[in-house]
């Protein structure tokens, strides 16, 4: 045993789960996995531990090494504990890429770590629904990738006032660009980079380096237009390109399946320069004190290209964090108390009945379905019904001496605070 | 991109969870969470990161160091993947002992690295179900935590023939030793020593080290005696001997719920000399070809030590591997068809019908609760089929033009070929 008494904290940015978070947790967890059975897909898990490489490979050796916990193990392999789970997926599927059913429809909620400084909604350990599609390049996997978001939302009661599924398209964004500022690929990468700055930057400096490439005022004008326009006007600005007829497509399709009410056409949806390819969503959390988007995805190409030459298997998804959604919910007052429904019982024990009475009454209730415990221990009965009511029990069931004679058991309600006399028999049906 | 290609395998010694192997755990563990959650334990858990610390405070610096992967953060903070439980749980119930609803039934399913040569049964990354009850000193609580695991199992349907509970008590130990060998409690702590090494050292050894410390043939033929002799011939050996008494109590109480036949007592079940204070016990596997203890646990005091000065609570629980558990599970055959009852349809999709007919089909489904899914993409019906079958549905839905003409779909059950036609609002009701 050490002197020095250790701190009983968790690692900073980290966090414990006692009872009641832990059901918190698996209610959430729960009805997301239920939520995307019901959609179909899959789910998967792969190791805490990767290869660096894998993260590197993806996002640069800085970002990598700086993001995650990383180490070197005695064989001098260089490992990270995961930051995301995309490289893990990716690697799967490579791995299995002849054996896979595909399109996969698959899912995960893996724990992952990333090495930053805690703040509201960012933690160093957190846990992340990853929903993806892969090997189906049309947009009807763009489309049940979104339609399963809202699934996943409204499996919790949430409605269309309370969030709202921004879209737009890569693709449709770069041939807008170039059909407006009529500039060759090159130069129209050059603009959009500067147009994904747009809210990031002053309007004084935007207008600048747009005026540097060549830009005009009309034709900044025009890209300003786009920001309030709706889905077919945008699209007709370049009704050749195929990201708009994505955009058509899958916008009729929402309008058609009563999805488009989730849904609104927002051309600030990039979501960086490098990784998406098609269709790029986010969803906004709607209420006025946190009206902010909470977690988005795209399409995405070449998912194994880091594992596999000359295979390409493309991808939709997205990735939604543990403590986003948990703000979210509570904010909407979307979390009920998860332990009014549940019947559970504490059987009381008093000191003038044999104890395997009590053992086979435990017994006839876990029998029935219905979670039971016997009082560990010999209070007197006043700290056994304390015990039971900070213990989130539902009922206690009261048998002394007197009432075994009797062949009765009081059933006293927790909530009510109503107590019946049954038979012993008939416990578990009555509290069922 | 890297120009070289990386490695799609999973780091040694770890796992990737393919959606069949992803299924079976879920199998697993929402099975162990059901039959506790009966028997009215809580979930809780911790980070996967932990401060070194607390593992070199229970084992030592050589063994924490050795076992774990460890490392410093950039606040210079060494850090280690948790490599079990204990410690973690420590540090939660003492950071809340004051708040705390003791006697505390608690339980964990986390995953865990252990830094060791990958072999059959002992992988670097695993799950291990921890099952605990902590504050209760009573032999009440040793009782509901061994009826925990044998429930644990039967959940699974194993029955008293293929699994055993092999039980001793490590007071009951050591008064037996001093009983029998007279000596004081100096002496009986090296007699303990080498009684504990009793099946791994050779016979001459043995019997040379116990002479050495004045135990004479007589002596160690009454120890050996011990490890065939029942609970009661047993305890008659030293009466006074409180833990006589709490392996009278416990096999008394196991008599008489019927629990006895799951349980047997051993006087080889010694699990170390340091950490166990009372009641230990092992779960055998009573396979002829796997015969060996599969897991096992028992009561330890001053679980918080490390944390808290002048408070002591107590526990008792065990921890049991998910491999461990898999390979008794197959062992025995105990381990179903898991797609097999499963209800899962595949809606095939043609070309000459539209799209949102398909997506509203799929929506009815899933708002009667069958998982569902449109066949994402447009290939030959055969290929769907395919797909259907590779990917576990149970049915396929067929509504082509000339169907959804007559207002019905054929329904086509995967396992018996059958295919029947039904109106399309009924569909929903014909599969459940």
């Amino acid at each position: 045993m050490c002197a020095q008494l250790l701190s009983t904290q968790p690692y900073k940015g980290t966090r414990d789960f006692y009872p009641e978070d832990m059901q918190l947790r698996n209610w959430f967890f729960g009805r997301i996995s239920e939520a995307l059975r019901l959609a179909s897909f899959e789910e998967y898990n792969a190791p805490m531990i990767e290869s660096l490489d894998i993260y590197i490979a993806k996002s640069g050796e800085e970002i990598a090494k700086e993001q995650t916990y990383n180490f070197v193990d005695r064989g001098g392999r260089t490992l990270a504990i995961r930051p995301e789970m995309t490289p893990s997926v990716a690697r799967m599927v490579a791995a299995k890429m002849g054996e896979l059913n595909f399109p996969l429809k698959w899912f995960s909620i893996p724990n992952m770590y990333r090495y930053e400084r805690p703040q509201r909604g960012r933690l160093r350990e957190f846990w992340q629904l990853n929903v993806d599609i892969f090997g189906c390049d049309g947009y009807e996997a763009d489309l049940d990738v979104i339609e399963s978001a809202i699934l996943v939302l409204r499996s919790f009661n949430a409605d269309e006032t309370m969030f709202k599924v921004h879209i737009n398209n890569r693709r449709f964004f770069n041939d807008v660009i170039s059909a407006i500022c009529g500039t060759d690929a090159d130069n129209s990468k050059k603009v959009s980079k500067i147009v994904d700055k747009r809210n990031k930057i002053s309007r004084e400096a935007y207008e600048k380096e747009l005026a540097e490439l060549g830009i005009s005022s009309a034709q900044i004008e025009k890209i300003d237009a786009l920001y309030s326009m709706d889905v077919k006007s945008a699209c007709a600005l370049c009704p050749d390109s195929i990201g708009a007829n994505e955009l058509l497509s899958l916008f009729d399709m929402l309008e058609k399946t009563d999805l488009l009410k989730y849904c609104v056409f927002d051309f600030g949806i990039i979501r960086g320069l490098d990784y998406y390819t098609g269709t790029v969503f986010e969803v906004f959390d709607e209420s006025p004190e946190n009206n902010r988007a909470m977690f988005g995805g795209g399409r995405y190409d070449n998912l194994v290209g880091m594992f596999a030459k000359n295979a390409k298997i493309s991808g939709v998804g997205y990735g939604m964090g543990d403590v986003t959604l948990e703000n979210f919910l509570v904010t909407h007052g979307l979390v009920p108390d998860l332990y009014a429904k549940e019947v559970r019982v504490l059987v009381a024990r008093f000191d003038d009945v044999p104890y395997e009475n009590y053992i086979s009454v435990v017994a006839s209730l876990r029998n029935a379905g219905i979670p039971a415990s016997l009082y560990l221990g010999s209070k007197k009965f006043g700290k056994q019904i304390d015990y039971a009511v900070k213990g989130h029990y539902s009922h206690v069931l009261i048998m002394g001496g007197s009432e075994l004679e009797a062949g009765i058991a009081k059933i006293k309600d927790l909530n009510s605070r109503e107590e019946i006399a049954v038979a012993i028999s008939d416990i578990p049906s009555v509290l069922k």
